[in-house]
């Protein structure tokens, strides 16, 4: 028998738009107790009985926020709920609900958004989270991903940006810049790529990087272990855009400033020797590299004896009276300002 | 002193993105009671006490969804609100809330994102919703904006698509089909004045239906008309891809057949005489229009008396068993099988 090599490709204006969302979303179950009804109505229904709901939207383009030349669809799906999870976590919320909108130009098949959607539905099945509603359409260029993140949480357990006091500590989860040098690797690859197809990639001292990267995690760990370390964290943020930029954003809606140490943050030993390759300071790009999904927080200082040695976390500075301003202090002590670099979505080319 | 005749175009990456959410979002005012915390964190916070939450999401794409040569940008920004209020009131809920994140090529200059958001603000003004988070970046190709709508409402208030009885009237609320032929109007304009740019249109018939298809209103009104008259639907949806489209949804989701009376239709006259003008079948138009924003529910028949004559509904059929079909019965009083034949942001073109 002939065998056809051809990849199957379904045209998805064969389904028309009711087909396709029930096509692509008949997998999804329903597990959280806070959803009356997902998917199938004008509206989902939720009941958040006592406890306050959480909301956060992103809006992820081709071309600005991701690269289909080395992001498989299906992480890129997987990607797209962490990252708006993350957003969740970082209010010291549970995780519930997602909306996911995708628009798509008729160069890609049915296949594809099934691929995206494997991600999603991974995505939500490891996050325990519904995926109540959505939007399928078509886009003149590219792929187009609009996620909505819902949560829960009792009033008292919510962290703001804005809650930290002068002397509190500064703490980071998991390690930072890995993502963006996962995707410095990539890039070079992709290069590489275009100019030897042939050449096959030897990724494995970059698999670290590359998956944090590819298949970054959001931390719905970190509420139940402040939990059961009995911390209530006086303001958090996730670190999406980069340390720096999220430092300042603790500083400025806390109207404090802020010492971080260079030799307290949290670096990967991978994420240090691929610095040291590519002969970029792995200070500045932990400190600017962006899409971590870590969570940043400040703690009391009487809470650093239940924190301390604990590997989930990283002391990296303290909050001061914003008059001090805000600074990095070097391994040689000296301070110099901080600046956020971070990745800007709007920048000219 | 000489007059600078160029329209002011401030480039969006100026602001960055920091920068250009703060600017667009600074009038925003918070104005529900179950919204404690909006724009400004990793998420909003919300309250909703002991109602149930809906929630409904949107994505408009330039080009599929709209068309800027004739949509002025603040129209848009307001018809993207509305069209997603409209959801919330289908399930015969209050809109509360809303996500808006907006993606736009460097072609558009600040000043046009203050135009969209002018007409989101106007509309989150005059439906009294709070705009509690969002998202702006850039685009590879034209506008894309996506909207969450929240909404809250009291258990037993909440009307599904799938309540529906057997003898069940079907009622309908304005008129229908008129915005359709308001882009047909607004389509043949366009086409003039690419033939003729100094032409001046004469649109004075053609107001109505243009107001339909530039500023549609969603029909918030709807539900304390009904809680006054003690009427509860027993079904609901609105109309947004078609009167046909919609009659069939309840049908398949109440597991019911119905009967659709052409006589009964609610059309405006000049609804009436524009379709003469093009020579086009206005029950067509008025079963397959879209983006009426209307609302189509079921009541018990014993109701019947608390809607008639009312101005704000027509009584337009009833329901059936699923056996007996889905039909519209014309004015020689033929039964002919409905079919949707209403808009697919899908098809091919």
């Amino acid at each position: 028998m002939i065998e056809d090599k051809t990849p199957q490709r379904t045209s998805i204006s064969q389904l028309g738009e009711f087909g396709l969302i029930e096509h692509l979303t008949k997998h999804f179950e329903i597990k959280n107790e806070s959803t009356l009804k997902g998917i199938g109505d004008d509206a989902a229904v939720l009941d958040f009985s006592n406890k306050k709901a959480v909301v956060s939207t992103d809006l992820l383009i081709e071309g600005v926020h991701f690269d289909l030349a080395y992001m498989p669809l299906k992480h890129l799906g997987y990607k797209a709920v962490t990252a708006n999870l993350s957003d969740i976590y970082a209010m010291n919320a549970k995780a519930t609900q997602i909306t996911v909108s995708v628009a798509v130009s008729n160069r890609f098949p049915l296949e594809a958004l099934e691929e995206l959607f494997a991600g999603i539905t991974l995505a939500a099945k490891e996050y325990n989270v519904d995926v109540i509603g959505g939007d399928t359409t078509s886009s003149q260029k590219g792929l187009i991903i609009s996620i909505t993140a819902i949560g829960e949480a009792n009033a008292e357990e919510l962290v703001y940006r804005n809650g930290a006091n002068p002397t509190d500590l500064l703490v980071v989860t998991g390690d930072i810049g890995a993502a963006y040098m996962g995707l410095q690797v990539l890039e070079r690859e992709k290069q590489v790529f275009q100019v030897n197809p042939n050449n096959q990639p030897d990724l494995d001292n970059y698999t670290y990087l590359i998956e944090r990267q590819l298949k970054p995690e959001a931390r719905k760990d970190i509420q139940g272990i402040l939990k059961a370390l009995e911390i209530q964290p006086t303001s958090m943020i996730d670190i999406s855009d980069g340390l720096s930029s999220e430092v300042m954003h603790l500083c400025k809606q806390s109207a404090l400033g802020c010492n971080v140490y260079e030799d307290k943050l949290p670096l990967d030993p991978q994420f240090i020797s691929v610095c040291e390759e590519f002969n970029i300071d792995s200070t500045t790009i932990a400190l600017n590299g962006g899409e971590d999904y870590e969570l940043l927080f400040t703690i009391k200082m009487e809470d650093f004896d239940k924190i301390k040695g604990n590997p989930n976390f990283s002391v990296i500075g303290h909050m001061t009276q914003a008059s001090e301003g805000i600074h990095l202090v070097t391994r040689a002590n000296t301070k110099i300002a901080l600046k956020a670099r971070g990745w800007n979505a709007l920048q000219e080319e």
